[in-house]
């Protein structure tokens, strides 16, 4: 039998992993919430006894596995099996050698790591949005809380010098803006467009004078979030829709921003704030077709992830065969 | 002997070919203006004479070459071998096949073409900035009239869907900008910082009330140009002062982004306003350090490029090996 890849999603409060064969098709999943407080070391165990409890409740055992890929946010050293940092525990990992104690627990069988962007990518690469198009290049892009992207470019991962490549939510887009990321600068793209800033684009909307149907004022914004603005622009909250039209915006001008710089066959977009629908999707291709002459427009897809709710643990199982 | 690679800079006014050892050494070099009322096929009997001419007044052959590198500014399709647009021409070109044409002409010798950009990128980190460092990544930029880019990612060429990547200068980064750019778009980097917009720039600067020791007159300032500029800088005009300081912190921000999306081990910079010297340069540098925390400030080089008049030729010439 053809040997097997195994995918793990390390989320700050959701620890997945499944069974693919090579072809993408999923064998079985364990999805489990109860890694939040354990320590790093303790988090390595918990994994090994998830890939351990898939395999023999699928009467099979390690040597049917080519390898087991772990996705995580944070800053990752993909080829030193590192995690520099990552925010995403309540015991924050710093440089944390995962792949080499995962591989020891696992009785030798090969562990990759990489962010969960990049896994993503790589992920729509293969079995996604970018399987059928006989691609070059892909870049997919996250738009959730924070936005990020990985990059696929001449049919490889690029991550970088450090592996932080793909930070697209840093890249500045608005030099005059007095809008503060998290990094400290301002005008970067996800200062502009992402979840994590809602409660402050409502606040300066409501300043502005639109009023909020939902019965947010400046005192409560601070409370908004991607699911009240999706609730919002649904039953048409003029707030929300002003937010959500604002955002698909600035992610057209930060796609646009990346085909100017890596004119890439096809951008795929995914992460929470797709969830907004197809209203916010072609809002976010119309823009980028403004921006670009017609032809330009036409020659680079703008497509929405095919993955669906397997992107994180397909992902990051397709880092075993990179 | 080792073959030699031959290198061909074909721009608006000079035409120049050079013989180079692979290591990059020159061995003969010569220079013509007299292209510019030909036609695309007269500028490939053109460009092979000057190859054979280079030849045979070294005893040398055909045979003694591994190949022909050809670059010049425009739209290239570097595996078609094609010249998409370039408007370095009289006769424009468009959709001429200048590499199996010139190949025919040099009795089937290998001919390789690309944008200037790109083989620049390939000659730094063959020959220029980028050869001691061993680098898997370096992202070469032109400052100049406009401004570009080429890519060297995971050691190799990364030129993208249709051969434009590397398009910093068309990268928006002031979504409020009223600078329109020949693209047709706001705020892109090269409306806001390079030698074609100069004329703008001194005016605005007159318009805000600086005071020009050049003389020049919100009327006169349509003639302005980067030497201008440079004299001016280098004299004391505060508008001068005032546009290469502007052009330095844009520049600087252009590069930020690139560090978040690319990451790259080493940023190249070259063009016609590295000619405004140290103080250009390390305003950038400080720009860009600003942008970031002083680890990864230090962490990515920006350094001039060090090929200094042989940078087009020899980014030519390195095609030939990549």
């Amino acid at each position: 039998m053809e040997k097997l890849i195994c995918g793990v999603d390390l989320g700050g409060t959701k620890l997945a992993a499944a069974l693919f064969k090579q072809d993408g098709s999923r064998i079985d999943m364990v999805i489990t919430h109860d890694h939040t407080d354990l320590n790093p070391d303790e988090i390595v165990l918990r994994i090994a006894a998830l890939v351990r409890e898939l395999l023999s409740e699928n009467n099979l055992n390690l040597d049917d596995l080519l390898g087991v890929g772990v996705g995580l946010a944070g800053h990752i050293l993909h080829k030193e099996g590192m995690i520099i940092t990552s925010s995403n525990f309540k015991n924050t990992i710093h440089h944390f050698p995962l792949v080499g104690k995962l591989e020891k627990e696992l009785g030798g069988v090969k562990v990759f790591l990489d962010n969960d962007a990049n896994a993503q990518a790589l992920g729509e690469f293969k079995y996604g949005a970018g399987r059928d198009g006989d691609y070059d290049s892909l870049v997919y892009m996250t738009i959730s809380t924070g936005i990020g992207a990985g990059l696929v470019l001449n049919r490889k991962m690029y991550r970088g010098q450090s592996g932080t490549a793909g930070e697209i939510g840093h890249t500045i887009i608005d030099i005059d803006a007095d809008s503060k990321c998290t990094c400290g600068n301002y005008g970067c793209l996800m200062a502009l467009s992402s979840g994590l800033f809602f409660p402050e684009l409502y606040k300066r909307k409501l300043e502005k004078g639109i009023f909020s149907t939902l019965g947010v004022t400046i005192e409560t914004a601070g409370q908004v979030d991607g699911h009240l603005v999706n609730r919002g622009f649904k039953e048409g909250d003029p707030v929300s829709i002003a937010i959500v039209e604002d955002s698909a915006d600035m992610v057209g001008f930060g796609i646009f921003n990346i085909f100017q710089l890596l004119n890439p066959d096809v951008v795929v977009l995914g992460g929470g704030l797709m969830n907004f629908g197809d209203s916010f999707t072609n809002r976010i291709r119309e823009k980028f077709c403004s921006l670009t002459n017609e032809m330009m427009c036409e020659e680079m897809g703008i497509l929405v992830s095919e993955m669906g709710t397997d992107a994180g643990l397909l992902g990051a199982a397709a880092l075993v065969l990179e």
